[in-house]
Parts: structure tokens; sequence; C-alpha cells
């Protein structure tokens, strides 16, 4: 059975996955780019968008294990863009990635606002879903084949994807800031170590790498 | 110039230092002792309370920082006790730790309600004081002499000082479970990490160990 992942979701100390006050110029609101410096710095992350660069350490190494053998991701609507409500229409927003996305599979965008499908360059392709977890997965799971399925965040996504037990796999990446607002991840999940076996392990770059691997359903 | 320190302050992955429900039973409340599970198996620990017995590892080192050169401890009421409110004169409460607490030194207690000062076996003075951190801070630093304070806890007691910037060194140890519900240590602390050279490093027991050390004041 292809397994549900989680990769590189990065919190604060106080478990925050974004800041408050997302925009077009703040995609992560008031935390700014303090989220994800340790990921930014890394050839995973750099050779998404261009011929690469960046560091091959370990924070690199534990990254870029985020697409391999991935056939689909899952996004929530605030990971796509920062508009609430109906879509402009005068407008076509297809994401912060520019003409070719680094996902290169389909990608299932929950949105109480479902629109045409729109196909990237490179793979990419975007669907909008309204429908619960469990049934995107099935989508997800369908368009992926063999193949295992990303749940890419934002929190409010990884969160109802955990409370569903859902997730096989979840890497986490605690930063330590405090941003003090925003939104949280574990919110709701009391008990979750349960089913969950744990690793931990810090990098030099100061940042906390941990595993959640789903222990054995009965 | 002695230090304000704080040693084996645990908080669980979603930043709570103690649970929902304090009561005599259950001094942390829903949280039972899974906060403290590394702490209680540590040789520090059991030296506290008897002969000794436990572990000598990674663990035991990093706690037995805890009262090196420690001269008085500040705790909050909670930390002393879960009554709320004046003081019931009918039972003499004087902590949950016998008759001969492990501090051995001066300890300030922050209460609403003082009362009589109350002097254990062993060197450790219970001292009740109405006053703002800094006060109670004064008045520990004076009964320290060339010693430095620790701040015991709990998180809201904590959290004061360090709102206060009264704090020099902290170590928290990260534990990796979700409690969901208790007293958050981070509340208001935005930006915490503007003053601190923070490290961090994981233990095989599966705990982050963290110090937070206060960067020079200008």
């Amino acid at each position: 059975m292809p397994l549900v992942r989680v990769h590189n979701f990065t919190i604060s100390l106080d478990g925050f996955a974004t800041g408050e006050g997302q925009s077009f110029d703040a995609p992560f609101g008031h935390a700014g780019q303090r989220l994800h410096q340790w990921f930014f710095a890394t050839s995973t992350f750099q050779g998404m968008f261009g011929p690469g660069g960046g560091s091959h350490g370990v924070d690199d190494m534990i990254a870029s294990a985020w697409n391999e053998g991935v056939g689909a991701e899952i996004m929530g609507r605030r990971k796509f863009g920062p508009q609430q409500g109906p879509w402009d229409e005068s407008e076509e927003w297809n994401g912060w990635w520019g003409e070719e996305p680094p996902f290169h599979t389909p990608c299932f965008i929950m949105t109480h606002y479902p629109r045409p499908s729109v196909e990237m360059k490179g793979g990419t392709t975007f669907h909008f879903v309204s429908a619960e977890p469990e049934e995107v997965l099935r989508q997800a799971r369908e368009a992926a084949g063999d193949l295992d399925v990303r749940i890419g965040g934002g929190p409010t996504t990884v969160r109802a994807f955990l409370a569903a037990d859902l997730i096989d796999l979840m890497h986490v990446v605690v930063v330590p800031i405090i941003l003090g607002r925003g939104v949280r991840l574990w919110d709701g999940l009391e008990g979750l170590e349960e089913r969950f076996d744990i690793e931990s392990v810090s990098s030099p770059a100061g940042v906390v790498h941990m595993t959640f691997q789903r222990r054995p359903r009965e």
C-alpha cells in the first residue's frame, strides 16, 4: 500500500506553521522567511527553481526525501494562494510557483470553491476539490497509482489528515523561534503520540528534525 | 554577577508545561507523569529523595546541572501546591516534597496570599512573597549571596520572568507528546529568540534538550 507522507513541514517552537496576515506579498504572514531559512539554504530547495547551488549537509539530505516516490500532492487552499471565498475570474491565479511548479505531479487543492483543472508546465496539474480528507485522498491515490501521496500543507490541511488518521509518515522541522501568532499545527491532536513512533535529531543549523511513523494498525 | 537560571523545565511538543486540572492527586493535572518520564529515570531525580539508583547517561548529565551553584529558588504558587485563594489555616501545607525538600536553599513562593516563612529540614526555607518578579528576584538574590538564583517554575512564573527579561540561562526539555490543554510556556513571548543564543540536542531517550543563553546586554 502506498504511503501518505508529509515532508519538510516546518513549525516554530510555539507550534505555528504559518504566521498571521497572509497576503500576496507574505505567503507566511508575519513569519516572513523565518520559518524556512533552514530549507532555503539547501540544494533541495534551490534546485526546485533553477540550476541549483545550496548546501549538501544533513538538512539537505533529510529535505531531499520529499519528492522521491511521490505521485500526487494534496494541499490546502491557503498553501495555493491567499484568496478567500469565490475565485476572482478576472485574474487567473495558479499558485506562487510560476509557470513550472516544482511538484511535477497532479496536485489536489482542497477548496469550497472548485474551478476547472489547470495543466502547468513540467507535469504539474492543479485539481480543485471540495470534499472531506478521505475523498480527496481517494482521488489523489487514484492519480498516484503505485506511488505515494504527499500532504503538502498548510497546517489546517495537515491537521485535518492527522485527525482523520490518514498519515503514515510525517517529517516535522522545529525551528527555535517564537512566532506568537498564526496557525498552529498541534491543536486538537491530544494524544497523537500514541499512534506514532517518533524520532528526533538536531542538525548543526539549529533546527530539530522529527519523524512520525504510524504504528501498524491492528 | 550571579545568574538567573531555569533547569529541566519540560514541555510537550505543543508547548504545555503542565496539564489541565491540577489537584492534590495530580500535580501536573491530566498530563500525569508523561512530561517527566525522562527525568524520573535519571540518577539526578532519584537521588533527590533517597539513596539513588537511576541512569547516568546524557539525560542525567544534563539534568544534574540544576542545583550546582544555586543559592535560592523562586517558584510560583502552583508549583508549591494546588490551592487557590487564601490558605486554609486548618491544614498546614508545605509543598509536595515531604519534610526534607530537595532544594536545600531559601525558596521564594510567589503568591497573593503571604503567610509566615517555614523552615524545613535540610536547609530549605519557604518564604511567601506577594510582589512583581523584579522585587522577588531582588529578595532571592540577597538570600543567594554570590550564588545563582533558580526560577523553578511553573510555566506562568517562568513566562513572567522571561517577559521581564530577567533570565540568563534556560534549559527546556521538549517531550514528543501532544497534551492538547494545560498551561503553555511560550504565550506572549513572540520574538524571544532575538535575545538568546539557542542550542538543541536530542537524547537517546527521545527528548530534545534546548539551552537558551541570554546574549550580552548592550
